[in-house]
């Protein structure tokens, strides 16, 4: 499988640093007992473990607690506990039009037993949002506004100052989806405004499957989604409110956190500002090289502007699952074609009909890979179009 | 750290089998992204793997349908899905006082907020139950029984099989907490009349931390706890109804779950049957050797009855957390004390106000370090009880 050419970052980043498995295989070898305090020693080094991640992630996010950070299974879950915890009964919700499943279906499953109104923040093709369109949204029950900071289909970056200044303006809390920039765009919770912050482990952090996690301002009172041992208050038949326990019931995935640690040790070493300008770079070569192409239509932010490494496209007179197929077949190139997960967003690109084939880029990709990826799509394209 | 005596598996076993580390590197490195049918080669790789799992713990807990199973971050998510998703309001709900209080715990939470009755079924100092008695606790709206199969505190089994059959008879669901007894004892979900099943993957099942999973019968109709993205039915707004996707929404952990495979086939061809016996006679040994120790009190079972490879035990004239400080700092023995998310099951035993050493033996624990384990104590017991 090493001759794979991965260009699936979007949905797990691939392959990661040496130092993230080493790191995992060192803990399921030397300590990965059950982390608590006053344990044994296996158990403190694994609690020493969980903090290390929750500090070197406060770091990378700026985050004064370390302990305001709760690990997850992933994104998905952060999203869930920070959604139903945080909106009560007659709460009115707003997200963009953009937002991913993990987003829209705790919201409509709260919606359709009539706990709360959701109303989607329209955003034009390219995914910019309209601001004065946004404030108009707001209602006086108007509580939470959930917004992803880079869109997992377009690679659009929406304006996350300015949406937090609007929303603070109305006293509405911002909890923000990093899954797609975590990692790879600057985020400062204290500066941006944000209220509560899902990531996942496993994508822009390089850390593995199975790591996730979520930050909730020490202002916010959440309430949490599972209930179970702590390993503190043991005595107690209540959740402790003590962070993180409050958000972490049962055994963590401590094997996984130690390799979350190595990843997240690159990134900052690395510094995001880097990570980003070389993604930006190799998306904009990849992009110039498909709009070359006859025959192939790109989503999302126009060349020249900023964006993620995600680019979504079609291929004329072809299904993106067709072309996905055979980029793996003939080419051993990993893409996904199809709805990812966001049918919304691609209501707004216009593609809700057929998907699109998405590409997306991360940390490992070299300059060679794009350049194999463009005559792969040359060569299809080709195919379909005889020209 | 590989000198250490490790008597904490109940906490999550210790070291696991070689098999289980390699399968996790070979997934990190060759396979890790995104499972989804219809995928590139790596994600098919990744499905087949989670496929693989379902289908190995299907064969071990006799479950017809594989999909039926979902992975879950550990018990504790398994048993908040399997409890918030069935229970509806008004219902009355029935568990044992030995219960973990990742039963407990959601229980009481639903009970505060006025939505179900809660009953703790007695049960005696030595872990057992009075069936009676409990059937006198069905009420018409009883809707659920959750017993643990083995007490994480005592090492004592219940009787499933009459338990189960009372609550057939009465309508009553049944949701067994296996987190001490998946590996260790038989599980047969059809003849044991087991409506849904949660249980670790990172203990008996000799699986890393961050993996678990739920059964749920086919005739059961569960609420999803957590909704989002499950790479099925994208364009829907509502969480899938095809299992597992139902239950699983988010990336799973797919390295986790390759390490799991091999340990769910390590007991496979090991026999669950073997290694209760195995560890039945070594915790014998163990608290023969125990008891012949002046000032110990022994917790749970007596001798020569059956239980899993858990005993709880305090040395007169000293705290239970003392005892286990020395353990961990002058013999290398890891165990713990403390209350192990258990107070009910402290109260039973009689053990509120002091806690207990608890004591646990597995898969890979060896007759040697069980008379070194009983040598320690005796040294220790000697030092506070001067005999």
């Amino acid at each position: 499988m090493s001759s794979v050419l991965y260009f699936d970052h979007a949905a797990t980043s691939w392959p990661k640093p040496q130092g993230v498995v080493d790191a995992m295989v060192k803990c399921m070898q030397e300590y990965a007992a059950n982390p608590g305090r006053g344990s044994h020693q296996m158990g403190v080094k694994a609690s020493r473990t969980l903090f290390e991640g929750r500090k070197v992630l406060a770091q990378l996010f700026h985050v004064a607690n370390p302990n305001d950070i709760s690990f997850t299974l992933n994104t998905t879950s952060a999203l869930n506990i920070a959604i139903k915890g945080y909106v009560k009964p007659g709460d009115h919700v707003i997200c963009t039009a953009v937002e991913h499943n993990s987003v829209r279906r705790p919201l409509e499953y709260l919606k359709s037993r009539n706990q709360i109104e959701v109303s989607y923040a329209e955003t034009n093709a390219k995914g910019s949002i309209d601001l004065q369109k946004l404030e108009k949204l707001i209602q006086p029950n108007t509580t939470l506004m959930i917004c992803n900071h880079s869109s997992n289909l377009l690679g659009s970056i929406l304006p996350l100052e300015p949406i937090s200044q609007l929303m603070k303006k109305h006293g509405v809390k911002l909890l923000l989806d990093a899954a797609q920039s975590a990692g790879v765009l600057d985020i400062d919770v204290q500066a941006m405004g944000i209220d509560m912050l899902a990531f996942p482990g496993h994508k822009g952090l390089l850390g593995p499957q199975g790591t996730g996690g979520l930050y909730i301002s020490p202002e916010l009172d959440v309430e949490p989604l599972l209930h179970g041992g702590t390993g503190s208050q043991s005595e107690a038949t209540e959740q402790p409110k003590v962070r993180p326990d409050r958000y972490e019931a049962g055994t963590p995935n401590t094997p996984g956190i130690a390799g979350l640690v190595e990843g997240v040790k690159t990134i900052r070493s690395e510094t995001v500002q880097r990570i980003h300008t070389k993604e930006w770079h190799q998306i904009q070569t990849l992009m110039e090289g498909l709009l070359s192409i006859p025959g192939i239509t790109l989503y999302g932010p126009e060349l020249g502007e900023d964006k993620t490494g995600i680019t979504a496209f079609n291929v004329k007179h072809a299904e993106a699952s067709e072309v996905a197929f055979i980029l793996d077949q003939s080419f051993q190139i990993a893409v996904r074609a199809g709805y990812h997960c966001t049918p919304l967003a691609h209501e707004t690109a216009g593609t809700f009909g057929s998907g699109a084939v998405r590409a997306s880029i991360g940390y490992s990709t070299t300059d060679a890979e794009i350049e194999q990826f463009i005559r792969a799509i040359q060569e299809i394209s080709r195919h379909y179009n005889q020209v």
